[in-house]
């Protein structure tokens, strides 16, 4: 492995934008992280992405990912879902470590395939779930963790979208089922079951989820191929409700859709414990709802402090970040995992893990994400509660 | 019947009181409402039922309401849910019109009793759930009427309180299945469920509710009896949660704890349709938040104009009511219906219902709200949906 | 005296009806409250005052108020505000107590001659700042006093109404300099100005109001007169600004409108301390935003508790009160003091005061409102800061 | 000058650091930027400028900015403020375009200099008020402009910090008045100023600020030294008030603190006018409130959707931008400007300024809130109000 960590990245569109904007600013803000080498761009449309290399300031291009995986210290997946398992398994055995956007897979079969090649390789295997690093949800963490909130009894957690309220709203990718997976579940409920699960799935104060209930719903069938008379069908939800179980008992609450009139990007988690309260909307990302100790309500919490997580490496208190930080952040823990990971040596040949060479979500994490998915989604099929062991 | 309508009340604790003020109030604020006399307050503590009465402002006191319910022309039975059954039937038999609180019975078997025996009576039958009477409330209505919201198709109701999350809050009757029928589910479920039927069950926008999943959670098993040494067993519910599909699709979710620490009364209503989407929270009860047309985000309507329900009978705009505001609302409705009814002579010998006698919720509305929670409640035993028909 | 007190009002409106709520309601919620006789209710308009004396439950009406103030125990006067003076004085000389609407008169002259009447006579004299009384201030009071702010730095009061922005809307004579005094200016900025000085005034964290700069604005210069084709003079004040430093050197800053778009009754108070900060608004009157100790910000109160002050009286945390809560409660402070007084005999009798026989906002309170709003209007006029002593 | 611009950057702290990665961003988000070729940082202490030339990227450092000037396309002065008008005239006259962080000086005096060195130079001469380039605010101008408030009634703007509430926060030389000119009056009220004229100075629905009377306050009057047992004496206002006219009667309100506690970096902005009004606050600085038309409240605008300005460049909507990403606007709209004039050639040769060659906020613009800042100062100083022509 050369100094700087040679990078491969598979997509240039929405995700592309955000990890490469990452990778550029690291160096100013997280002076601390790896050097980073943007080599190589895959993708489909030449011409596009030749554009994308130049903007992206990536020194190269390739068509066909098979021609990168081998050639690359790091793989960045971030492809639609039913890119995922290939090429990134075939990365890791090839050595490189691999960073996937969420959800892990289209089924969870796929993703098992993804977490067992995690396990078997060397290199550091982590998934994008970037609302873990927005700071307001570690600093949530935090309070959990340090007992703040005490036993946990509910667990609240909807993603609201309204793109697609819009009968004549055009046909995606994102609408079918063997390119997506699933719909709001596995592109919304994804993200808000690991958030849950970073939460208080891995603390004793509630555990994991033990058993769900799902219902998905779409309200509309099917929807116009753009630049063309043909209406191609939706296989995929526009919407899912579930219910849940923790380990201690808690209740869980979660939703997710595309037909929330009024929300655009309305990522809400809501907790109560025996001790306090906590609620976060990305919408706010700066801020945290917090009800602990003797208060007598919600105190509004403007995560923008020095000693808040991440943000000595910005700016002042009150100055506040955005969306795309969240992309910095993860990079950041990321690339400090690989460049540990690669210090020490292999895991393979140390015979156990490098100190510090750890990312979460891993693949392993991301796998259980989609284990809670697919139990919601076998849920809704069947009508009754499925068990997560 | 004599010109004004002699009014018998069950119980005087706090809902006692908020109808006593709510009767007290009619002559001021609405004048055109009919003439009542309060003559008979009942209950088992003579001596405070003595104080009640004369802060009340009651004529006379009985112990025991058989005494009372052939004497009335109203009988107003706010006693607790198990003693809701016997004395309603009496009284609708004995030829009085019946204002039960809510919710109608602890069971399901109960409740179509009640329904059953309201068929049959010449008076009428309410129930009083008093939140269809927030202005805010109404103007929700008016508003999926008019089709400002289009078609619906997400419907979320929560009500959030937290006096039980100390686990040595005292044991109360509203603990017990057998007093109560259920915890959370029935006290503050039941509200959550009628305003949904009222907003969006009668309309071709949604429809009535056609199937649910219901998860119910006890997180403390026993309580301290108060000023005893002994602890008696929780055997209702602290929460619930439930999933539902309405005829037209559009998915439903609810909730309500007694665990949700920092929420004191806080009852939230959120509707999505195709064309909008509005939330009401009970803790903002003069405010509706409201995305309508081109609008791009929610406008805060204080609902105080002139021209909006009830509000021209009270203050000028701005000038916010409380809760209590509802219980007159709901009394000058329901007795504008008694008054009618009994205006119109029975409905027994002219065959039909008198026009205008009607009062909405009706024991018939408050039966098809215990046909929900009892479905949500064998839901949660079975671990399966449940359909109503 | 008799053991009723025997009430006379003069005024039927608006504030007619929201005292004679008021102390309809005062033996339901407040039983320890002095018993009182609605007896005499004064206007110029023969028909309409019987019909309200009908509705607020009067025993009598009459067309001067010269043949009431002698044959009462206390006075109510709730006339327009060149209706203040004369009556009052003319009560309190008669022996009655007396209890004047805000603001206590159009000038600063006859302010001072009701406060010398006050001074001289032995009834009690209050002016029905009623913003006092809510229990949110309330609240506030005690923190403040407990040192929970700390030395206060900055004050900022502001009252945004909006029912002028329309430059067609009727005449009244609140826009008429002889019949009102001032505009926005006596009629929302004197509830700022007092609440200000009860919350900061007499305490020793910021103190008096020393000195004030001062402008008044009048946008539209004449209105139509209803039902004529007249247009009126307007000639005072449509908003005000004012800026003020305190005795301990904080900085104040004031404001009211009648032209805010938007803003229905919003009344604001706002403060900065050395250790806290709060933020009340009238449109969420029971609520209180505060920011104390090692919070990191406003914490959400919804004050609305058992021990929160008057709240026990009404209902069960989180079922909020209303606007005309706040005249329950100052009529029950203001005839308790009555009562008081009555009780312990007259003071020029006693040579002092009696315990416990004094109502705040005094006459003495309300004329150093007035001053402050004399010394604004004066600023405003001159163009340079105005001292008071 | 060559086809990239070549830049010198006076200052490598805070300011340095936004506008620097600003310039780093601009390829990626806004290709159609002109090159800029960071060439040369100037600062005091070589280790410090070392290691900051490094992390920002420039080629270069220099300690003495008479080095510089002549050297450069484009020279930024990010100083403070006493050090604006020197190096900016300096550049000015040496051919060179310049970019000035706000106040554009301490005092008006040196402020004319800058502004006439502008009038005479070939170069742009642009004014760093960043939150011009905010999309809420740009979107709120658009509003305005369109007519949708109507005529202004009301303009408020308050500029809230606690970051010198603690008594024994260190002295700095924002706090001495040769250093900085004023306190939180040239540092936050300046904003505030710039923002209202932008907002509806150079409108007729107001026009610009006539007069004013102003209040400045210092709550503590001296402050340690860090790493000294020394105090140094604080010769800036704390905090200041003012009221405001503008040319058609609006009123105006502002204010801004170094003492309020609780507020990071609130920056909050009110307008009402006869047909509809806003409200602003930075700490949400991709929302806007807003009430229009028949609206009867204030919508939330989450202002994130592709076709709000600068929006299209960066995200999807409801993916949230932070306070940097307006360094990133104002430095694409000033470097346009210079490339345009640069392109068209001197405004002396061409005997006028060239098409599209323009940015605002200018030093003529700066100037005129110099002007508004220091007649706040004098009226403070004599007690009266102000005029400005």
């Amino acid at each position: 492995m050369t100094e700087s960590l040679k990078i491969g990245v598979l997509g240039y569109r929405f995700m592309g934008k955000a990890h490469a904007n990452a990778l550029a600013r690291l160096p100013m803000f997280f002076p601390d992280a790896p050097d980073v080498e943007r080599s190589v761009i895959v993708g489909r449309d030449e011409e596009a992405l030749a554009d994308a290399a130049d903007r992206f300031g990536f020194e190269s291009t390739a068509t066909d990912w098979r021609d990168v995986v081998g050639d690359v210290d790091v793989f960045y997946n971030l492809g639609p879902n039913h890119l995922h398992a290939e090429p990134s398994i075939a990365a890791l055995e090839a050595g490189a470590h691999v960073f996937c956007e969420k959800p892990l897979a289209p089924t969870l079969e796929e993703a098992e395939e993804m977490r067992d090649a995690a396990r078997d390789a060397d290199g550091v295997a982590g998934c994008a779930f970037n609302y873990r690093f927005v700071p307001a949800i570690q600093y949530a963490k935090g309070l959990i963790e340090d007992g703040e909130l005490g036993e946990i009894h509910h667990v609240r957690g909807r993603y609201l979208q309204d793109w697609l309220v819009d009968p004549e709203a055009p046909w995606a990718w994102r609408m079918d089922k063997d390119l997506a997976g699933s719909g709001a579940l596995g592109d919304l409920g994804a993200h808000t079951i690991d958030l849950v699960r970073f939460l208080v799935g891995d603390s004793d104060v509630a555990g994991d989820i033990t058993r769900v209930s799902g219902h998905l719903q779409t309200f509309v069938d099917e929807r116009p191929v753009p630049g063309t008379d043909e209406y191609k069908p939706v296989t995929v939800d526009d919407a899912y409700t579930a219910q849940a179980e923790f380990e201690n008992g808690a209740v869980g609450s979660f939703e997710a859709s595309r037909f929330a009139d009024g929300h655009k990007n309305d990522h809400t988690i809501e907790i109560h414990g025996s001790e306090g309260s906590l609620t976060f909307s990305l919408e706010r990302l700066n801020e945290l709802e917090v009800k602990t100790g003797d208060a007598r309500g919600y105190e509004t919490v403007l995560v923008t402090d020095e000693s808040d997580p991440y943000v000595g490496n910005w700016w002042p208190p009150g100055h506040v970040i955005g969306w795309e930080h969240t992309f910095v952040h993860e990079n950041y823990e990321f690339l400090t995992a690989v460049a540990e990971r690669a210090a020490a040596g292999s895991r393979t040949q140390s015979g156990e893990a490098a100190e510090g060479g750890e990312f979460h979500p891993s693949f392993e994490d991301a796998y259980e994400v989609q284990e809670v998915l697919d139990a919601i989604e076998r849920s809704d099929e069947t009508g009754e509660w499925v068990s997560l062991e």
